[in-house]
């Protein structure tokens, strides 16, 4: 019964393996492994994106960074939702990296909406010299609310911010979910909605901790690459970054264990839905759920074994943030569903 | 024959088997992983420093960034060894998090002498406002060049730097390396001998990508983490950092790794100084070399495999950088140098 | 009829007087000039402050984002007015210099409440290491809507800062506008308010260009005066900064020009509220205001050769700002006012 | 006989007419002033560039480190002299406005030569992604041993730079210095000699406190404002910055002032050479020379009222920094030489 978030869990079985087998013998080191050139062609041929520039790096925070500070000046805006992960669980690496500032947009669900966003285009700037620049636009899917962008939406958010030719980046620390949870493809979800750069999370969805940065243009692949070493962020040994991503993205492996991951929230969004006095703040659309339900509900689930985050609730009322992985069981949703 | 660098190597298969161990079932995350406090207990007990703050990275870069960063103020001075990693392998990186100025300390054979860093601490600063201020000082050992720092060695490079009240980093990429060449214990390398924060590889040794950052004096330990987070190098799956790093300490692994490759280095050392028309750059004392040999040495060396960097040579010699591991065999040094 | 800007003026003639005086012969340079310790004196007597620090700069932007980076850490929150000129105006300059994050608290007429921000320190930081911490609070006073807190106000907000140990810093671009407006001393408005560090503006009241910033407290004089070194903002002829200063606090002369420009400001405001369908966004407390008048307004006002900046609006009105300064004349107020 | 420094003599009679005469009246703000759009063009007649963008800081340090931070990436080595301004004397200004890296280049009496320059081209970025990679070339003319390059040798030194495609930046701080010592034309020291961006120094040579950043390509120049805009650099009166600069540039102020300058050195420096034991340690060539003399000297010259900085000295020998400036007369420097 832990749902504290998707990187309690381990690494799948075939990340490991491939692990395994990638520590045999010598290696070129600092990306020059063999595997780093068959990571590349996955990530290409399932992009429909044979330009696409890719690098490994091991956090999601250095991923996000690093891509915003490749495509934000010093003096730019990065409009981001208010809630973005990357706005309030970074601890102001992306303001480290690129030296820009983050312009927070409203949105409910945690989704920025064309109106906010075109608002905050409108106004940002008009200053001149005095005030930041427009930017750039960065995006979350799944968003920190657990809901999900479609392209379509994503299309539309886009349009507005390459009406000012700014670049979009999209935080996809939980990629894989919101392509299971719409049924879409990559380039559908990124390219073809006008996503300029990927974060593409591996460590959530049953790595060890890999990140892939895919740049559609790969313009600025070198300056990339200079950023993340002057970021301390280039492995040496780097065929274990490669070896997690080459089996991630093998097979459909991503896929499988996201389907999972977001199975299991839908099986533990249904059977909270029968328990009397219990709501969802947000619409549960991916693996991360936001349950309301009644006083008292937490400390009988904490004494069942229960893990997970308690959030700031209305009076009466108990929140909780619950997020299911690859390695959810049926069994773990069902007896943390008899606990309730 | 792969002699190209010791982050050629993959890592030892204690260390696998601690990180396959460490996959199993559910962990938390973001450091407060139950190994993480084992870690912490092994590297006091190593170093008799019951107070020593101890924070995971994944690279020496990270840790070499961080360290000073936390030690050094945006108007100080590092003064590092002309050649140092710091300054001519990291792209910046100590100045990008700390803000200070790399000041750079000639010396033979890749060591700083006292009288070179007597002099620069002498001169700096005494512009008043106008100049960087004397920040820290940062060493490294094993150094660039290959060759080891005694402990006095350090201590009296310390104390000059202890009269004008710097703190002192010691990057120790291949400390182990450097205790094996000594044979003296890890506290007096580092805090007896003035040391106040180190870079403890466990990359280059043996690990996949893991090194330690210990703060002898914990006071800036909260800071370091934030840093550490700012600049996304705290892992989410952080039990994989500490597996490796609690199983590379454990039993002495370290140690013997390190044994193994200084061996090598040794070997390989005795082998060429038997070949007509060759020398050593700088002494041999732990596992990377700089043998000088006559013109052709290096195609007739390519033709049978071997594996280095060719570096800058005087007319009618040839340089190279051979670089032993952890598991560079017997055979492999016989082999090559069969081959010269 | 110039109401653009308190900017738009001249400097006042003792201002220029002692500027041409200060011109006679040689002088050190750097601050070491006599007249900046005249200028120290001067500061700390009218402060009743005897330890204070101070030092000048020639800039608005300089002395705000100076004052910040020495008083809040990188990975610092420096609560901050939504519409604060540090937010909106300053093209990234505090985050520039010190690295932190401003993080908006939002109030109507340009003050912050209790309240909020209250609310907002309460949240910052809670999520340990991954956000931002609680770094310092940053207040403007004469705000950017024209309003004034009392000391009061101020006292009670520096608590909530102080609760939580943080430095607060006052932005005083308009700081004897402030004074004159609400008739209390300087030290009233500022450490005996819970200040600790203030931007003494000079620019816009009757100087070229120059402001000081008085650290209440000295420790971190030496790291100011780096950091200013270091920002480019230490004046070589530094006697025409100190000559300016010292003329501009010398005999009230401060208060003389803030008085004439407030006197002005309700000059207006009092015609304008006899005008039909005219009012006021905010209460008009200081030398800058913010009426709303019925469309046609605005070019009927350009016509006559009003210069000043019109804003958005709502449906069938007009907004715009209109600041006086210590040259606006009652001929200037009262032709503006025919004109309407 | 105050020879510390040419920023210890006031403002030119001329230059302080001019500010006098732009403090009338009202004038449009932040470098909308009229006077601002005169300096570009009388900037762009001197150094017939018509299409070079300009603009105003008050400090040297400022001009250098925008300039620096206009052309060089953070992951960029800037090449300049051991002992240049930006190195030395800006406290860590240039890296911190550009996160760049100055790679020092030796020479003698304050030069680089082609062969130094040539030897650290070579070397830098050749690691790849592991090191910085070069970035510019910044010169100093008057460099800081007083000597002065020609327009030859500067663009021998510019072509090694362009070669590699790197931009080039001259800190003129005494560019007026420079020209009248060699006589040539500011375009022939600039732009036909490969300098792609200028420090034109002011505040040294007559003025309070103002340097122009030309940028002879202008693609640049919005970057640049931002740049000014983000440092705290852009002045809100910007008329002061203007008026000094157009009154400097006007009818040959600034040449009149740097010859009367220049003059007394060599006047200073042909009656040294009577002196008995006295020897110059570089060419004296502008305004700045460094006698060697006899021990005993600096105290009679302290005694007689002589003001200078006294430099490190060889055994048996005092070394002096001598400056004269445009209001260094032909009584001041008799009188020190006859106190010599």
């Amino acid at each position: 019964m832990r749902f504290a978030s998707d990187n309690g869990s381990g690494a799948a079985p075939e990340v490991m393996a491939a692990l395994i087998r990638a520590n045999d013998g010598y290696e070129r080191s600092y990306g020059a492994d063999a595997a780093m050139g068959r990571v590349t062609t996955l990530v290409r041929d399932l992009f429909q994106a044979p330009e696409a520039a890719v690098h490994l790096v091991a956090t999601g925070t250095a991923a996000n960074a690093l891509a915003i500070a490749t495509h934000c000046p010093p003096w730019g805006a990065a409009f981001c939702h208010t809630h973005a992960h990357v706005a309030e669980d970074e601890c102001n690496a992306p303001e480290f990296y690129s030296g820009a500032k983050l312009v927070l947009v409203p949105g409910d669900h945690g989704k920025i909406t064309q109106e906010t966003l075109a608002a905050s285009l409108a106004t940002t700037g008009e200053g001149g010299v005095h005030g930041v620049q427009r930017g750039m636009l960065t995006l979350t899917n799944v968003t920190e609310a657990g809901t999900v962008y479609t392209p379509a939406e994503i299309k539309a958010l886009t349009a507005l911010a390459k009406a000012y030719d700014l670049p979009c980046h999209l935080d996809g620390a939980r990629f894989a979910n919101s392509l299971v949870a719409t049924g879409v493809t990559p380039a559908e979800m990124t390219w073809q909605a006008g996503i300029d750069v990927l974060s593409l999370g591996g460590t959530k969805n049953g790595c060890l901790g890999v990140e892939a940065v895919v740049l559609f243009d790969p313009a600025k692949a070198w300056e990339f690459e200079l950023r993340r070493k002057r970021g301390g962020h280039l492995f040496s040994k780097h065929r274990y970054l490669s070896a997690q991503m080459e089996a991630y993205l093998t097979d459909g492996l991503w896929l499988r264990l996201a389907a999972q991951a977001n199975a299991m929230g839908q099986r533990l969004a249904s059977g909270l839905a029968t328990k009397p006095g219990t709501s969802q703040a947000h619409p549960v659309q991916a693996n991360m759920q936001f349950p309301l339900w009644p006083e008292g509900t937490h400390d009988r689930l904490e004494r069942a074994g229960a893990v997970y985050y308690r959030l700031p609730a209305p009076p009466g009322r108990e929140v909780a943030r619950l997020v299911t992985s690859w390695s959810t069981t049926e069994a773990d949703v069902d007896a943390f569903l008899a606990a309730v």
